[in-house]
């Protein structure tokens, strides 16, 4: 089984420690790609840039000319599921979803901690949006740019465990999602020191995109993920970013 | 004062058909300039052409290199709205939300009639993240797809008729909002069949855009809708569709 | 144009603030009637008060014996709106939802400033009827009772900023409005300090009203807000407060 | 104990099959008083008049002179409640509210059967407002005007009858409220021919107002329902109506 | 009149303190039978031993061999009341919803506080089931188990009061439930400390059994509390715990 | 890794074909073990019988004594979970919520269908209770009691697609899970006859809890699913059914 792992933002590195993380857990016999697109935000923090991934990583996945069984969406909180949705016949998995998902497994409530406080809203619209905010207790934010989580990792690690334990303290979240994908890998480290479950969206991601392509699964095809009509289009596919 | 109306889709004749119809509303001094983006599908019927028009109507609103003071975005259900609204520093209203906020001035619940049954989940999910929703009875297709409206009027209205007398008399909604920019004129013939108000998005906006420009107000930037923080940026502006 | 701007109490000193800040901001054409009931409190603090005000106004309305073209109900959180929608023939707008309205084109959620603490519920409950509420992120009360707005500015300036910023910093609002008719005024001088929009429910009225009469629209009158079937009526109009 | 029982409208005969049917269930040692208000339409279907009857039930309530120990407001789904709650130092209790809040202890969804159609957002309304329309399957109205109840009740009886079935069958109800205080007396008949519980809200408050005055309850006086502060108020008490 | 009072827990003597709070509220000519179950647990505070209750008071009940008009479960939060509705013809109350069910009529919003902070979700879920959480302001937790309440009064009365306290001044409740069938006894404390009125579930279930006994109303069984159709159980009745 | 799948019902039968049916998709290394209650009810159709199924599905897992890594409840719409959270340290799926959680990934709302029109009220209820009803399009009941989809497979089939083909073109589901154990192995000719995608609870739940074991994720135990306290407890465990 070959699933895409696709980052959302340029930074090659990302996609990188996205993928280890990824095939790290996957099972025997999967083959994890990752995937940075051509186009787009060294790091995703605000309405604008997702909106550009969004079309980006629809645009990186379509280019990918090997055959795949499904595709991993590795961004926290960003626009362009859907999309992907419609355009693919594979099951589509975001990491946000994933995570929440999981999570609800786990513990009563839920909370998720991100990066900046600006992208705290896009969060809550899109667990909103997937049926997954009723038992969020909240989405915090740790105050770090997406960057500042690739070289400042020590200091991350010490504002996540900090907004970690006031979602459980205050706010009575009984698991924590990691609210970026380049927070992958710190979950083990963030689980000790809070005590409650930590889920990484991004290995959630793994073994429920597994799951569906092993129950033959895949995105329901009759009404708001139906293919595209057949039309008139300017300027897609592969005229961005190249 | 100089109000954008950016159409979603690249159809110029649909583009001149909604200025028309802003710009007859508009009050003395308003100018109404119509967008057509350069790339992008020509009508909008599901997410994947949703999110490319959502960067298509930006690229377009940043390549106008006159001032303008308000933007709106023409298309009913559409994602982007967030986007412009950190981009630009003047208000950006979506005719969507429009038309909602419009209609529940007039009755105790509103109903949406839009083309086809795919793109009702889209404009239930942009109502809710608008929070609008609440006093929404309905949003019902009418089955004919955005260029039939163009190229077969008498049939669409019909159509259209029939599911806004449904919202009236099963829903119980009391006022009908048309669910696409390409609907803009039919109104009061509509009205006239119903006996309801009747809203068209794009007037609707109109007077909200100017409304809110005499008012002095603009979107808040201190947290969602802030302005991007400068990055490096791989494909933009400039580079789509043209 | 003519557009009756009801005050909600007795007190005429308010009722003229409220007209010459509705007059600022109306249209070239646009005249602006400030009314004020024939009975009722000199300030609105509660339901029972509100009770009299929301018959008090529908009196003064019925009792006006010109044309008019739309009227606004100039209290916020108060009884009656509903009331006149069934009396009139021409727009209604009520400045609780004029504000709330206008603050969801500018920011991701709102909150409210009010007077007492009392008045909060009624503001709430109001909001809740007219399907605002989903993205007010808090209703606030400065502790000031309104006639105090009018005999100590400086100190209710203080304390509405103080809330206004509370607000903002714990409750993530991105707007702000003004929950009083009595605090038509202040918008400017605590935008300043706030830095975030601030919306006076009066002026964001006038525009609505006149929007909506540009637009040829009025109350439906299918069901919630039908002309009251005739029927014998002890007492009304005519007998109170004369 | 000494009970008030308030009819909404202006017609005695009214108020007195309300009282009757108050009494019957009248818990011995219960003295149940009916009042007519002095002003106000001899029957209730609407915003306006409902708000005219608000203040008529304050007025009536205050005009009498003699100890009572609690208060029934007893139209269904009739502003004013939250006013009687800030004149009074006993409880008050609702027959929209004591109907609803009896029927969720009997079934885990309940429907409302009215009078009018346009007084079907009325109720919904004020369910909400009480936090008590979570389990509410649907408010159905019977088409039959106050009036028809007492004129015609073979008719009404078979209209309510129809409504309380398709409620069973279409909407899940469990349990049927009548909701019309006109409607007292027909819950037997209903209950054999639709086989589910069928409340009426005027004995259903009679008991619960019996219960909060046997527990020594009564309105809580610190935030929402605290007395009105000592103000200047024109034309009340006593100028209405009289 | 005959009301059963089943406690919860196996620990008699809340058995007979609840009887006594019970009678001492009781009509004239209703007897209280307190009911201790067979099995389960000493005291309450979680899932395992709640469902295990569920099932010990159904036991318990079936077992009883005496005629009966109604039941009182008497336990904060427990899983069971709708199993015992099945089984039964007469009404059954659940302290938890006789609790909040009173608290509306006094206030715009209530507060439970109860014995552990885990004992919390529990409670806040059967109020969602219920239908009566829109108006719950929090669920607040005294950090005393159950048994510390028997053995422990005074310490167990200030905890509570403080927390009630914290509920009213933050939380915005107007009126407080004890959430605990071992509180009984306390709410006329602790509505002194706080000047809210204080609701004892058992006490307001002794008054709403008595209601709906007398108002001939009872459990609908047309659908969700409808008799369990026969089949063949293994090890019911009469096999456990004895 | 050794997953428990425990039947809620006492019908050996029943047992089987769910160890089957999740075997049939479980990973290479992972060993189902089907479980029977030693008590209860040959189906579990209402809340007695669940209350009932509860305890058993916890007395069978603890008298289990050997090892094992994850337990699945095979009931739809049962009673329990949180409990047997609350005793086990290793994952506990529900297949209620593994259907609808896996569902949630394929399309933009679902539908259940399942047996009895009784049973409704119980799911829907347990998806509350777990966050995934917000895009629950409906729950539908075929009319067949669990044993009859046993004994009459081919009129069960014909019952259950009408209803995923109701829920379909009504109800706007994309997706159709089966809501009950008994329904295992039937998804692929549901899925062929309706053309959306089908989710077998069983099957669903042993990918989700494989996948928790794998991730080393494992139930919160800060709060709702803390180990109960120690405390004297009669009839628990070993004494039921036995």
């Amino acid at each position: 089984m070959r699933i895409l792992v696709v980052n959302v933002n340029t930074t090659e590195s990302i996609t990188q420690a996205i993928a280890r993380s990824a095939q790290a857990v996957a099972a025997p016999g999967t083959e994890i790609v990752g995937l940075t697109p051509y186009f787009g935000a060294d790091s995703i923090e605000g309405n604008f840039e997702s909106y550009l991934a969004a079309i980006a990583v629809m645009d990186r996945v379509m280019a990918y000319d090997q055959p795949f069984d499904a595709v991993i969406q590795a961004g926290y909180g960003e626009h362009g599921r859907e999309g992907l949705q419609e355009l693919l016949n594979v099951p589509v998995v975001d990491i946000t979803d994933a995570a929440a998902s999981t999570a609800m497994f786990l513990g009563h409530a839920y909370s998720v901690v991100t990066t900046l406080d600006r992208t705290v809203p896009l969060i809550e619209d899109r667990l909103k949006l997937s049926g997954l905010w009723d038992r969020c207790a909240s989405v915090r934010a740790s105050g770090l740019a997406v960057l500042e989580l690739e070289h400042e990792p020590q200091r991350a690690l010490e504002a996540i465990v900090h907004q970690a334990e006031l979602a459980v303290t205050q706010d009575k979240a009984e698991v924590i999602c990691l609210g970026c994908g380049g927070m992958a890998g710190l979950d083990e480290q963030i689980r000790q020191r809070t005590g409650v479950p930590v889920i990484d969206g991004v290995t959630a991601a793994v073994t429920i995109a597994e799951s569906l392509v092993r129950l033959g699964l895949s995105t329901s095809k009759v009404r708001t993920y139906a293919t595209p009509r057949p039309k008139k289009i300017i300027g897609w596919p592969g005229r961005f970013g190249r």
